[in-house]
C-alpha cells in the first residue's frame, strides 16, 4: 500500500560533492526524479577547487525509498555523497520547545522583582485569595498536554518517553495557533487511577488539561473522573477534537448536497474513543438516524451483553430502524459514512450502495478507509485526515482555539454545547461563494480559525454559566 | 524590626497628574524623599492642557510605607494621584514564563516535520532505543521545578498554587543563568508518598528534578526515595544549594582568616533541612569539629531518644568533644558560626565569645541571626542571605550551573562529591587579589559562576562513573 501513503513523512537531505563538469547536477536531478523523489531546495554550500558541494532536499515515500534513492545518487558519475541526513530527525534534535522568561534578570533589582524578596508578596496574595493565581502566574494561559503513552498516533502503547515528540509538537501548535503556553507531561503510570491522580496533583499550575493519546477504554474513565473532580477544563483531543471537526465538516457537506443533519442517515464505522465521541456530538447536534458499526457488526440490542459501557451507551441512542448485520446492511441507502477504523475498510462497491449525493469521511490515517480517487459517482463529498487531499479533517483546526476560548472565559469544565458551538464557528468560516465539494472545511493555516472557534467556545461558557469569572446560578 | 529588612521588596509606581506650575514636581520629590522613599525613574506620560502626567517609581521599605508615602504625595498641592501600582505585581501579571516553539509552523511542510506524520518516526526511534529521548526531545535540557508548597520561602505551607510565583521565578533563573528549560510543577498531594509517586510519574519527560520548598522531614524521605528509584538526578535545592554555597564561602573565609577547614570548630544553629545538609557537606569536605544546636540545645547522645533519624544521623557524626548545653556552650571559642535559624538568634555578646578571627554566616532571611554592623570585633568575616550586604549566600550561585553540569554529563544521580566539587569550583572564582573579608563569594551576576560550577559537576560525574553516556563499572 506504499503508493497510497502520504509523501510528507521522509525528507532526505543529501550533501553532495559534484565534479565541476557540465551536466553533473542534471544527472543527479534526473536520477532522483526517475526514482520518484520530489526535489525541494538545492543549496550551494561552496566551491572547492574543481568540486562543488550542494545540499539537495528530497521528499521520499518512506525510509526504504530514501535508502534506494541515496544509492541511485551515489551511482551517478562525478558525484560523491558526503552526508545523508533526515530532515525530520535533524529538526527534532534537542527537542522542539524552549521556556523563556518574560522578565529581565540582569540586575539585583530585576531579581528582587522576579524572585526574592518581591515574589514572596505575590505568593502571599495568592494564599490569601486563591483565584489570583489565574492572573499572577502562568496558570491563566497554560495547558498541560498530558499522556500516558498508551495510544500514541497509530503506534500503540509505545510509552511516555516515546510520546514526548508528539506532545512537544502539540504544545508547539498550541503556541503557534492560539498563543497558549502548553507543556508536555508524559507520565509513567500503571493504569487510569494513577493517571487520574497525577492529573489532579499537577492541576494547580495549569489552566486546562489536554488529554492526548490515552487508550480506550481508560480514556473515558479518566476524562469523566477528572471532569467531576477538577475545577479546570479537561479535553481529550483524540475524541472531541476529532468530533468537532467532523461535525463542522458534516454541516458544510450537508450545505453542499442540500440535505439537513436531522434527515441524514449516518453510518459510523469504528466505535473506539474517536468514533463514540463523533457519534455523540453528531447526535447532540441533531442527527437522528445514526448506525454504528464495529468489528462485531451493527451495534444493536442483541449485542448488549458483549458491549462495554460506552458502546452500550451508543447502542441505546443509535440504530432507530433496528438494523442488524454488518457494514453492508448499514450502508445501503445511507447519506453519510464516517470512518474512524482502518485502511481500505470501505470498498468502493459498498460505497456505491449509499444514497445519491453521499458524504464520505474516511479518517483512518495515514491510509484512509477509501481513497478520494476510488469513490463511486454517487459520493459527492469526500474528506480524509490527509493534507494531500481536499477537505482535511485535522484536530489542529480545533484544540488551539478551543482551549483559547476555555482559558479566556475561565471555564470550569467542557460541555457538548461548547463542542457544538465550536463546530458551528468553524463551519461558518466557509462562506457560500467558497463552499464546494472540495472545500467543506477551512485550511489549518486560515488565521481566522482559532479566533472563530475561541469566540464560539467563550460565548457558550459565559452563556451557560460555566465561567469562574462570574458566580454561576 | 522593619528598619533591618531589605528595601527591595516594594516598588511603587505612582501615576500623577501635576499642575503645570513651576515647583510642583519638586514638591513631589521632596515629599517622597522626606518620607524615606527612594526615587527611581520619573517618566513623562504626556501633557494635557495645563496638566502634566508623570509616572514616578519609588522603592519603599514595605507595603505600609508605600501607603503612607502615597498619602503624602496626595497631600501635595497641585497633584492628583491617578493610579497606584505595585511594580512587583505588575511584573507578575500573566506569569513570568513563556513556552515557544523552536521550529517554524507556517506551512503544511513545517507541520509534517514538527508534527504528523514526521513525528511518528521520531517516536518510533525512541520506542526502539529509549536513550534517544535525551537527544530527540526537550528532556536533555529540561528540569522540573517540583514542589508541594509545604515550605514556601519563609511563608510555610501556603500550598501549590501560591508556590507558583516562586517556582516560575526559579525556572526563569534556570534559563537566564544556565540556558536550561525548566518548568514549575506545583502539586496538590497528601504527603510524601504521593509526592514521590508524582515525581516518578513525570520523570520520563525531564532530565532532572529540582525539589523546592518541601517541608522537613518529608523532604528527606522524598529525596532519598527518588534517588534510589529514579534514573535522573534529583536535587533538593533548599538543602544542597545552600550547602554548596556555604561550603564555598567557608573555604574562602578560611583563606581570609588563615585557618584550615580541618582545624575549624564550627557551630551550626538550626538543624532543619538546610542545616543538616550544610553540616553534612562541611563534614564531607573535611570539617572535623562541628557542633549542631537546635531549639533543644546541642545535639548529643543524651538526646538520642527525642531526635528524628536525620538529627540522630548528625548527632552521631558531630560534637566530638561531647558538649552539652545550649548555644552559649557551643559557641565559646568556636571559629565559625553557621545560622539557618531565625532573626536575631545570635546576640552580639555571644558572638564575642567566639575565637579571634571568627567567621559568621547568618543566613536567616530576610532578617539574619545577627546584622553585619552588629558583630563584635573578633568576627572577621560575615555573610548573610541578603543582597544589600557583602557576601551574599544565594542559591542562584549554584542550582543553574549544578543542573547544567548534571544535564551535560547525563548524570544518573547526585552525590556529595559533586556538591563538594561545585563548591570548590565556585570558591575558586575569587582569586587571591580579590579575596577579602567582604568578598568571599562571587556575585550572582558574575557570568563565570554557572560555567565553573557546571564544569566541576560534569567532571565529577564523569570521573565517578555516574554518567549515562558511558557504561559504568
Amino acid at each position: 500500500m506504499g503508493g497510497t501513503g502520504p509523501r510528507t513523512g521522509y525528507v532526505l537531505v543529501l550533501r553532495l560533492e559534484l565534479s565541476d563538469t557540465p551536466g553533473t547536477l542534471g544527472r543527479v536531478t534526473t536520477a532522483i526524479g526517475d526514482d520518484g523523489g520530489d526535489i525541494g531546495n538545492i543549496d550551494l554550500v561552496g566551491q572547492f577547487g574543481r568540486k562543488v558541494v550542494r545540499e539537495v532536499t528530497v521528499t521520499c515515500r518512506n525510509e526504504a525509498h530514501a535508502h534506494e534513492l541515496t544509492a541511485k545518487v551515489e551511482a551517478v558519475e562525478g558525484v560523491r555523497v558526503l552526508e545523508v541526513g533526515d530532515r525530520t530527525f535533524l529538526a527534532h534534535q534537542g527537542g522542539k520547545l524552549a521556556i523563556v522568561s518574560k522578565l529581565p534578570l540582569k540586575s539585583p533589582d530585576d531579581l528582587s522583582v522576579a524572585y526574592t524578596p518581591g515574589v514572596g508578596r505575590v505568593s502571599q496574595a495568592i494564599a490569601a485569595d486563591p483565584e489570583r493565581v489565574w492572573d499572577l502566574t502562568v496558570k491563566g494561559n497554560s495547558v498541560a498536554v498530558l499522556t500516558d503513552g498508551t495510544a500514541v498516533l497509530g503506534l500503540g502503547a509505545i510509552g511516555p518517553a516515546a510520546a514526548m515528540p508528539v506532545m512537544e509538537g502539540k504544545a508547539a501548535l498550541f503556541k503557534e495557533f492560539a498563543d497558549i503556553d502548553a507543556y508536555p507531561i508524559c507520565v509513567d503510570v500503571a493504569g487510569p487511577e494513577e493517571l487520574i491522580a497525577v492529573a489532579k496533583a499537577i492541576a494547580p499550575g495549569f489552566g486546562g488539561i489536554n488529554l492526548e493519546d490515552v487508550a480506550a477504554p481508560a480514556c473515558f474513565e479518566v476524562e469523566e473522573r477528572l471532569r467531576r473532580e477538577l475545577d479546570i477544563p479537561v479535553f481529550h483531543d483524540d475524541q472531541h477534537g476529532t468530533a468537532v471537526v467532523v461535525l463542522a465538516a458534516m454541516e458544510n457537506a450537508c450545505r453542499v448536497v442540500g440535505k439537513r443533519l436531522a434527515d441524514l442517515r449516518v453510518v459510523m464505522l469504528g466505535a473506539g474513543a474517536a468514533g463514540i465521541a463523533c457519534a455523540r456530538l453528531l447526535l447532540h447536534a441533531g442527527v437522528r438516524d445514526l448506525v454504528a458499526v464495529d468489528l462485531g457488526g451493527v451495534l444493536h440490542p442483541g449485542r448488549a451483553a458483549e458491549l462495554d459501557p460506552q458502546r452500550r451507551w451508543l447502542m441505546e441512542r443509535s440504530n432507530p430502524r433496528g438494523l442488524a448485520g454488518g457494514l453492508a446492511e448499514a450502508l445501503a441507502g445511507a447519506d453519510a459514512f464516517v470512518g474512524v477504523s482502518g485502511p481500505g475498510a470501505l470498498p468502493p462497491a459498498l460505497a456505491a450502495t449509499m444514497a445519491p449525493e453521499a458524504i464520505v469521511f474516511a479518517l483512518a490515517n495515514p491510509v484512509p478507509e477509501i481513497l478520494p480517487d476510488e469513490v463511486p459517482p454517487n459520493v459527492a463529498v469526500v474528506a480524509t485526515g490527509r493534507s494531500d487531499f481536499p477537505n482535511q479533517i485535522n484536530n489542529v483546526l480545533v484544540f488551539p482555539g478551543f482551549f483559547r476560548g476555555l482559558l479566556d472565559a475561565r471555564a470550569r469544565s467542557v460541555t457538548d454545547d461548547m463542542k457544538a458551538a465550536a463546530a458551528r464557528g468553524l463551519a461558518s468560516l466557509v462562506d457560500e461563494r467558497e463552499l464546494d465539494a472540495d472545500f467543506v472545511i477551512p485550511s489549518v493555516f486560515d488565521r481566522r480559525v482559532a479566533p472563530a472557534v475561541s469566540r464560539a467556545v467563550q460565548e457558550t461558557v459565559e452563556r451557560t454559566g460555566l465561567s469562574r469569572l462570574v458566580e454561576s446560578g
